[in-house]
């Protein structure tokens, strides 16, 4: 098994990548889908950004060190990434905040039409965010299994608004097929992208989707809390209309005008002042994930997981796969069912590999492509095989909860 | 004239702590009402957060480094500044989105009225956030010029929106005065704190108000874009809804259930994911300014605007004051009409001296107390003389405006 990962990590074009990234000694880090490891790049830049930039440069630096211009500069960058053009995706506030103007911009654009369909289970926040323009009287929520997802396409919904590769599970949309089927039924698609970007291959602009957005701090390694990206479809610059018309998406902020004129393009998505820090450390994670490139990555995603499975079969380890069984059928991770997932996963993080646990019973491993090994499949494979084979898991330490996992 | 201000120099209890932040060589910084200068503190708290908290600790950092409430420990570190109780504020998103959930908020409060009642002239961003919500119609923008206000308070204003430090003249409102006034009519206040927070005395809960929010990157010193804070009395912590509903503003966001449960304190204020290196350099600023203390800060403020506006006399500088007169009816700054201001301020910065022009003829010089010279202002004083004097500010190229200023 350790034979067979060497091998593969000899031939595997994309090894060398893994020195870019700092991966602490001694960790198994299979969570770069919840928050992706740091580039070494990262650490300079942060520097430049506050010591240079903000420090010495101070507010000449919005013009000098182009921060103004941020937002639209990384927005561009993830572009290619997610089969958009540099002009229709921005980086800025959070998936939650760009889902809210976006599912509100889809209802200006489908006047008479108020529901938002989506799919229980759904990320939460995705869900919640319709909550909120429920609670405005704006919208309604509908949520359908995937299996009767079609069916719930009719004339009263505004928007089917989809996550992707699933958070919990992996199993991802035919994006091509709901977003046409959206789109025959006169509805508008918005994709959570979150668990896709930097990982999958993803076309907006080949399935012909509206609206997008995603995470900066998963496979993008943007840092804890990145600022997001959203994505609108250059057809629909002109029209799109969102409540949050802060003065950082005006035609002309520094006027200083009493009346709000949105930018033309994608910028008048954007809010209040663009997170320069933040958007600095998010730069450079796109930057090396472009540089490695989507279709490498996820080659070597779905060889990984593949892998990772094998050495669990050779091991002789008995799982509950959630995840979709074939490899093209998932994003980047592999969920295992275990009424004491909780509890593997404290033991296993114990032992230096770190996974997580999804509520309620869950253990999900993500694997991260730009930086992972398969030597680090066969030994966290072996982990797994060991902490499930002994009673290392029913040690009271690895039961209790902490606030966050 | 500078021997005055060495002297007044030396008495100044707060001289010592210039030396705790970085203010570049050659550099008189009249526009920490813009960017606050960097403290010396944030580049090794940014290393820390990004090398180990980031790079070694990962994922376990939401836990073990306390990321996952930092959003509610900043705001509570900044609640003695605006005279609020800790658990009344929080750290999370930009000025413009915390607007827009307190104004949403406040409309759900007051049911059967409509109005957000603020003045012409407003930071931008405050009246855009209003029209958001008009364009969902859900609120009727009213703006009342100053001397009109009490007269625009009737029974349709769900909200009295104001800017305690306005923007471009410094002008200052009686919190306590129009707070009672709202109430009265039996509407509720906002105050945004922007331009006060850090360098003027403000004690919300002392004058009764609801809401306010404020700006994390001018006084505050907390970078390029910082996350902003929120305040809502205590009182209001149980009915409070609003539209911004993301997963972090949950009362269990880890039981990732597909119903929105709001948390019970000011943290269902936040909605997406916290942004941790934002936070991080803020939390550095807030710990500098609260240690100087809000009371000593704003006597120096006030001394050191007096003291420019003396330099002046002396110097025989004509000029136009925009600001009040009297300097307990301003904010930390000094803002002069002139037809060429936009000149004149660029030549200043080609001098060391940075002030900010404010559209379409304002120069606006900022006296960020924390780290100000006297014989920075008598220094200013004189380049401003001298400016104006001669033609300098005529040369042909101080006269393109730039993107930004």
């Amino acid at each position: 098994m350790m034979n067979r990962a060497r091998e593969l990590d000899a031939a595997d074009p994309l090894g060398p990548y893994r020195d870019r990234f700092h991966v602490p000694e001694g960790v198994i880090y299979l969570d770069g889908n919840s928050l992706g490891c740091l580039p070494k790049a990262t650490p300079d830049a942060m520097r430049r950004v506050v010591e240079q930039e903000w420090g010495d440069g101070l507010i000449r630096s919005w013009n000098d060190a182009e921060w103004f211009t941020m937002g639209s500069r990384v927005g561009a960058k993830i572009a290619p990434l997610i089969g958009a053009a540099p002009q229709e995706v921005i980086a800025c506030d959070t998936v939650s905040v760009n889902l809210f103007k976006l599912i509100a911009a889809a209802l200006q654009m489908r006047p008479g039409r108020k529901v938002i369909l989506s799919e229980p289970g759904n990320f939460p926040t995705d869900i919640y965010m319709i909550e909120g323009l429920e609670r405005q009287g704006l919208a309604t929520q509908r949520l359908a299994s995937r299996d009767r997802m079609l069916d719930a396409l009719d004339e009263d919904v505004a928007l089917l608004m989809l996550t992707h590769a699933h958070y919990k599970t992996g199993e991802i949309f035919d994006m091509a097929a709901l977003t046409k089927a959206a789109h025959d039924a006169g509805a508008l698609v918005l994709w959570d992208l979150s668990h896709s970007t930097g990982a999958l291959p993803v076309d907006l602009n080949g399935v012909g989707a509206d609206f997008a957005t995603g995470c900066g701090y998963k496979y993008l390694c943007g840092g804890p809390g990145a600022p997001a990206f959203a994505f609108v479809a250059q057809r629909h610059h002109v029209d799109l209309k969102q409540p949050l018309t802060g003065w950082f998406g005006h035609a002309r902020p520094f006027a200083f005008s009493d009346e709000y004129e949105a930018a033309p393009g994608i910028e008048r998505l954007q809010c209040g002042t663009s997170p320069i820090l933040g958007l600095t450390a998010l730069e450079v994670g796109v930057d090396l994930i472009a540089e490695i490139g989507v279709d490498r990555l996820y080659a070597k995603s779905r060889a990984l997981s593949e892998f990772f499975l094998e050495c669990l079969g050779e091991l002789g380890v008995l799982h509950e796969l959630v995840s979709p069984a074939q490899s093209e059928r998932r994003g980047s991770q592999l969920s295992f069912h275990h009424p004491d997932a909780y509890a593997i996963c404290q033991a296993l993080i114990a032992r230096g590999v770190i996974g997580d646990f999804r509520a309620p019973d869950i253990l999900r491993l993500g694997f991260a492509p730009a930086y992972l090994r398969f030597a680090d499949m066969a030994e966290a494979a072996r982990h797994l095989s060991e902490v499930l084979a002994s009673d290392e898991w029913r040690r009271p330490e690895f039961s209790q909860r902490a606030a966050v996992t």
